[in-house]
């Protein structure tokens, strides 16, 4: 768990801290109530915390609807709960639709009014901004960029779906398709259960079975940004997440899948396609947003 | 062509007509002009004319911006020439688009606030209402919800990509479908190359061939449905257009892959899925929308 403490209108965090979500015998809950006291500033009023929640939640009422790692925080009213331990007003979001908002307020979105980010690490995630505002659907469970359907009969996901765009373009997916050739005896650099950076790292050197995986999974995920492009007609994609600091290994592949793969050649015009610039701290953007309450409605 | 006047506040169109696109020698500009002196009454003032345009359109300039059926509109501005010819003020959009409008304000969307609809017909289009406001995007292309990919491996679509939605639940791709398999010796009731109304009778009939066409439609459009639903957790997903009155015939199918494609059950949770109420009239009702200038922006 991270937290940063802002001054009114700052842009650079006055503190920032990081802990491990769980210790032995504590829960995180009270972890994250002691985090908040540990950085609040003794002599300083704090008019609001806002917190990025991983997995989905209902930003409205600050609940965890779904959260196999989190499982003490089910059901709890967040807000309230941090509002009765701190006195402070709190406000939760989910945090890629946060990440998506650090970008698009102090990061490689500004200035752009349509924007869709995807963060693409242990799983995918996304967000996006329509025309200037965050989008969220009824329940606050939209955007879910990483859990549609690419090819029906495609690997199964994480979620137990078959296809999902995760299941070819995540950390792990990546990692597991290489330890799956290995293991049907591919002739590689790469021996043993390599993770992404490592594989990256063979790719950079030239190893042909890690640079068909960034192939393989670039063009994928350039399809599922293709469709984004005609679904949303954004004028910026950014990627964000761990799997995104492979950078162009991953990326070209992308570029040449949505170039073919788009409806009309309009909808590359004006287009950026572009890396985060925020790196890990989007979320804690994205929430001083939110805190803020800076964040069209 | 279509055109209906409407009074200040009325909701029932106080007169209708339709005219064919093209008659020898005439443009379909000119046929649209005069379409519109017919129809405006001599004692009255018209405000504003809203137009429901085929195709992918520059709806904030009123440009067509592809219309292989459409070629004398080719970079017109389609505002300026109707002002021009009649001196009053019109306003153009996407007809997928001011069709889910339409169905929006007046049809079966009304009370919703995020709304995905589908117009299965010819083509598949689409339109979505995000918390209140019309999704178009950067240059308003977005929502078109036809041209994704479903499979890469897929047929081909009638724009030359490989296994969008369109390829597989759209009237002609139905139709082919069919053909195809009869064409191969698959025994049916069916012969020749029936169109979808003569193989929807033939599903209601019992015929296997042309049952297993709308389960097959109906179920990839299911998974298509399911996509959106995660990626705008909408509390309606509305299906216009001629192939959706076989009713349950494609929607059973559809309903079935929705639940068991969707993330998690609370994508379902107060979801609606059903039929359009306006029919061929909701690009009509979301053109008055527009004129009347109602349409939050």
């Amino acid at each position: 768990m991270r937290a940063a403490v802002f001054a009114q209108n700052g842009h650079e965090p006055l503190r920032q801290t990081r802990i491990p979500t769980y210790v032995n015998g504590e829960t995180s809950i009270d972890r994250l109530i002691q985090l908040i006291h540990e950085i609040t500033p003794s002599d300083e009023m704090i008019d609001a915390i806002g917190i990025a929640v991983p997995g989905p939640i209902d930003p409205f009422r600050g609940v965890i609807l779904a959260a196999p790692n989190l499982p003490e925080w089910g059901g709890i009213l967040i807000p309230e709960r941090i509002k009765a331990a701190t006195g402070i007003r709190a406000v939760v979001g989910n945090d890629a639709n946060l990440a998506a908002v650090g970008e698009w307020q102090y990061g490689a979105g500004q200035g752009h009014h349509n924007l869709v980010y995807l963060t693409i690490s242990t799983g995918i995630g996304g967000g996006v901004i329509c025309d200037d505002r965050l989008l969220l659907g009824h329940q606050g469970l939209g955007a879910e960029l990483g859990h549609v359907t690419i090819d029906p009969n495609g690997p199964v996901c994480s979620c137990g779906q078959r296809g999902h765009l995760e299941a070819y373009a995540s950390g792990p997916a990546i990692a597991a398709w290489v330890h799956d050739q290995l293991a049907n005896g591919r002739i590689s650099s790469l021996e043993g259960k390599p993770d992404t950076k490592v594989i990256s790292q063979a790719a950079r050197n030239g190893d042909p079975l890690a640079k068909e995986v960034f192939e393989r999974a670039g063009d994928i995920l350039g399809l599922a940004v293709a469709n984004y492009l005609m679904i949303f007609n954004p004028s910026i994609v950014i990627f964000g997440g761990g799997v995104s600091e492979t950078g162009d290994l991953l990326l070209d592949p992308v570029r040449r899948r949505v170039r073919k793969a788009v409806l009309s050649d309009h909808y590359l015009e004006g287009l950026t396609l572009t890396r985060a610039a925020l790196g890990d701290d989007a979320g804690l953007y994205g929430a001083l947003t939110l805190a803020r309450g800076t964040l069209p409605a």
